[in-house]
C-alpha cells in the first residue's frame, strides 16, 4: 500500500493544498481538486495549440484535432473500449440525459419498466422520470437491506419480461454501496437479453479499473471533475452498433453528414453526439488527469482510500453521538455519511469549516435514499488520494468541537 | 481608432502569438486565442477556490459558488439582462437546442411555422429541422439578394400568422451579414405578437455591444470560445417569465426543488436548465473574457476589425483570380469568405498554411449557404482584435504563392 510519505508526495501535486494552508478537502465525492500537471497541460494547450477542431487545414485545427482525438484514445484505453465508444459531454448528467432523449424516449412505450436503484443520484433518476412520464414507461425501484446492499434477491425479484432498461450506480454517493454491477447485468441479461444496462460510473470510475468489456454494460456514465480532470467535461461509454443506432441528442455543426433546406444526414458515433465546438482543453484536462491517476495506479489509489475509509468509519461508529448512514460492508466507496444526532448537518458542516476542514452537507442530490433512510439531510466526509489519516484524526477530534459549540450534551 | 501601437500592446496579452512565432490566426471566426489574463483566472480558480458550487457550507462550495454567480452577473449586465435570464450551457449549439427541446416542442403543431434564414449556421437550422419533424411545423427560409441581405420585402413576404418561431443570426460566419435584427424583431412582433424571436449570436456578441432590452429579442445564443474566454462554456439569454414557463432540459441534481420516487419538483431558471455539476471555471472564464473585451471596450474592438476587414476586402475583389462571397455592403462581420477560380480551398489554406498564415476552409457548418450560393466550400479568413494590418499584407501577398504552387496561370 502506498505509505505516509508516498502520500506526502502525492499531495505535493495539488497546489491547491499548498495555496490554501492545508485545508483539509474531505469532499471529493462532490468535485476533487487538481494536479498541477493537469492545469500546466491545459495552459499549454491554449498558447501552443489551440484552434477549432476537425473543420481546417490549417495547424491549429489540425494539432487540436490530435489533442482532442487523443485524449478520447486515452479515456477508450482507460475502460477498455474503443474510440468510436467514447462521447465527450459536459458531465455525467449529461450523459444520463443523452441516454434518456435519445434511446429511451424513441425505444419505451406503455407496459415497459424502467429498473433502478433507491440510492440513485438526481441524475440518473429524475431524467428517468422524465422518460417514464413521456413513454409512459414505469418505474421499478431495487431497496437497499439494513446494511444497505441490493440483495440478488430483490433484484430477482424487480426484474421482469417487461424490464426494458435496468440502470444502477457502481457506488452510491451517499452509503458507498457498490453493488456488484458485473452480476446484476448478467443476471438483467438473463432475464431477458434485450435488456438495455446503464451504469453510473461517476462515484466508481475515479476509484477504479473499469473493463466495460468484462462489465458488460451498454453504458457507462462518469464525470472529469471527480477525477482531478477541469470541470465541464465528461464521458458517455456506449456500445458502438447502439450508439449507432440511435438518433442524436444535440444538433448542429460537426455531427452532420450533408443538410439540405428540408433534412440532413448524420455522422455516426462519436460525432453523431457531439454537436458545435467541443471542448478540447476539457478533454485534454480528462486525458492527463487519466494519466495522472495511472501513474499512482487505480488500485494503488483505492487500496489507500479503502484502508483511510475503513479508519475513519470504525472510529465513527463507535461515537454514540453520530449516525453512521455509510454501508458496514467493506466493499464500499470512500464516502462516509452521517448525522450528529442532536445537530442539524448544516451546522455540523459550518463548524467544522471554521476549523479548516471542507464535508459536505445536504441530500447530496439523493433525496429518495435520504427519504428512504428517514432523514431528509445528511453529513458526508468523502476522500481522495491526498486525504492523510492525519486529516481524518484532525476531523474526527474536533467532531468534538461541534458538540461543545452547539452545546450539546452539556 | 486603436492604432498600430494600441494593437501591438494587445497582442501582448495573447501568448500564443508569442509560443507560436507570431503565427497569423485569421479563424478566429472559428474560435479566438485566449489572453494571459484569462487563462491565469482559471488557475487562480482551480489553486485557491475550487469546489463544487450551491450544495455546501464549507468555504470552497461557498467561494465556487460566488466564482460562478459572479461570472453570470457579469454576463447579464454584459447584455443588458438579468441573471435569472442567463443560463450557461457548454455553448451556442446547446444553447439553441435547448429552445429547440424545452420551447419548440412542446409549443409548436402542424400547420405552424418556422421561419428562419438561408445563412444560418447548422446550429440554428438543423436543430429547427428537428423540431419540425417531430411537431410537423414547417421551415420557412428567408434567401439572400445578391448582395447577400434579406431585404425587408423578403422577410414581410415569408412572415405569415402561422410564423411561430422566427430565428436569425445577427452576423453570417460566411458571408458576414448582419441584418438589422431589432428591426426584423419589430416586424415579426408586429405581424404576431406571440411570436418568438430567436437571434444567434455566435458571431455578432464577441464583437458588438449587445442590449438584448433593446433588441427585443426573446433567446440569445452565443459562445465563450469565439470571445477569448476558454471552451466549454456557452450561454443563452432568455426572458425570464418564458424561461419560467419552459420543461427543464437536462435532469439532474442541482435544478430540482424535491425529488420523490415518482415525480420531482423544479427550481426556476436558470438553475432550472443546469443540472449536474456546472462548469465554475469555464463561467469564470467567461467572465475574464468579458472584463477583458470591456478593458478595451466593444465600440473599439469593432471599430478596428471593420478598418481591418474593410481594408483587406477592397484589396481581395480586387484581385481577378478571386471570388469573394463576403457582403459588399459595409455594415458586416469582420469575416471574408473566398475561393480561387481554380483552385481547391482546402489547397489554399494547406499552402498558406504553410507560409504560418492559419484560414479556415470547408462548409464553415453551413451547407444550405454555400449551395444557395453554387459552391460547396469555401476559404474563409476571420479577425480579431489582435490581427493587424501588416498581418493582412503578408496574407495578401501570399495570395499569389498559391497560384504559383498550383500553377494556376502560368
Amino acid at each position: 500500500m502506498l505509505n505516509k510519505n508516498d502520500i506526502l508526495e502525492i499531495r505535493k501535486d495539488f497546489k491547491f493544498l499548498e495555496s490554501t494552508n492545508n485545508y483539509i478537502y474531505f469532499d471529493n465525492g462532490a468535485t476533487t481538486q487538481k494536479p498541477k500537471k493537469v492545469i500546466d497541460g491545459v495552459d499549454n494547450y491554449y498558447y501552443n495549440e489551440n484552434g477549432n477542431p476537425h473543420r481546417g487545414a490549417h495547424h491549429f485545427a489540425i494539432k487540436s484535432t490530435e489533442v482532442y482525438e487523443g485524449a478520447r484514445e486515452k479515456v477508450a484505453k482507460f475502460i477498455n473500449s474503443s474510440s468510436n465508444e467514447i462521447i465527450f459531454l459536459r458531465n455525467a448528467t449529461e450523459a444520463l440525459n443523452l441516454i434518456a432523449y435519445s434511446w429511451a424516449l424513441n425505444n419505451l412505450k406503455e407496459g415497459d419498466e424502467i429498473l433502478l436503484s433507491i440510492m440513485e443520484h438526481h441524475s440518473n433518476l429524475v431524467n428517468w422520470q422524465f422518460v417514464a412520464d413521456k413513454t409512459k414507461a414505469k418505474l421499478v425501484y431495487l431497496y437497499l437491506d439494513d446494511k444497505m446492499q441490493i440483495t440478488e434477491e430483490e433484484l430477482n425479484k424487480k426484474l421482469s419480461a417487461k424490464t426494458k432498461l435496468f440502470t444502477i450506480t457502481a457506488a452510491s454517493n451517499v452509503v458507498g454501496t457498490m453493488p456488484d454491477v458485473k452480476e446484476f447485468i448478467k443476471m438483467a441479461k438473463k432475464k431477458n437479453s434485450g435488456i438495455i444496462t446503464v451504469i453510473d460510473g461517476a462515484q466508481y470510475v475515479p476509484h477504479h479499473t473499469v473493463d466495460v468489456k468484462d462489465l458488460g454494460c451498454d453504458f457507462l456514465a462518469f464525470s472529469g471533475h471527480k477525477m482531478f480532470s477541469e470541470m465541464g467535461i465528461g464521458v458517455l461509454y456506449g456500445k458502438e452498433e447502439l450508439l449507432n443506432s440511435m438518433e442524436p441528442f444535440m444538433y448542429g455543426g460537426e455531427m452532420i453528414e450533408y443538410v439540405y433546406e428540408d433534412h440532413s444526414t448524420f455522422l455516426k458515433s462519436p460525432q453523431r453526439f457531439e454537436a458545435g465546438t467541443v471542448n478540447v482543453s476539457g478533454a485534454k484536462s480528462l486525458g492527463d488527469a487519466i494519466d495522472y491517476i495511472e501513474g499512482i495506479g487505480s488500485e494503488n489509489i483505492f487500496k489507500y482510500e479503502e484502508e483511510l475509509m475503513k479508519y475513519a468509519y470504525d472510529k465513527m461508529i463507535e461515537l454514540p453521538y453520530l449516525e453512521v448512514y455509510t454501508t458496514p460492508v467493506e466493499k464500499r466507496s470512500p464516502v462516509i455519511s452521517f448525522n450528529f444526532k442532536e445537530a442539524h448537518p448544516h451546522d455540523v458542516a459550518s463548524i467544522l469549516d471554521n476549523y479548516n476542514i471542507a464535508i459536505r452537507s445536504g441530500h447530496h442530490c439523493a433525496q429518495p435514499l435520504h427519504r428512504y433512510l428517514g432523514i431528509n439531510f445528511s453529513c458526508r466526509a468523502s476522500f481522495s488520494i491526498y486525504n492523510t489519516f492525519d486529516e481524518v484524526d484532525y476531523f474526527l477530534n474536533h467532531l468534538e468541537d461541534v458538540r461543545r459549540l452547539m452545546g450539546i450534551g452539556s
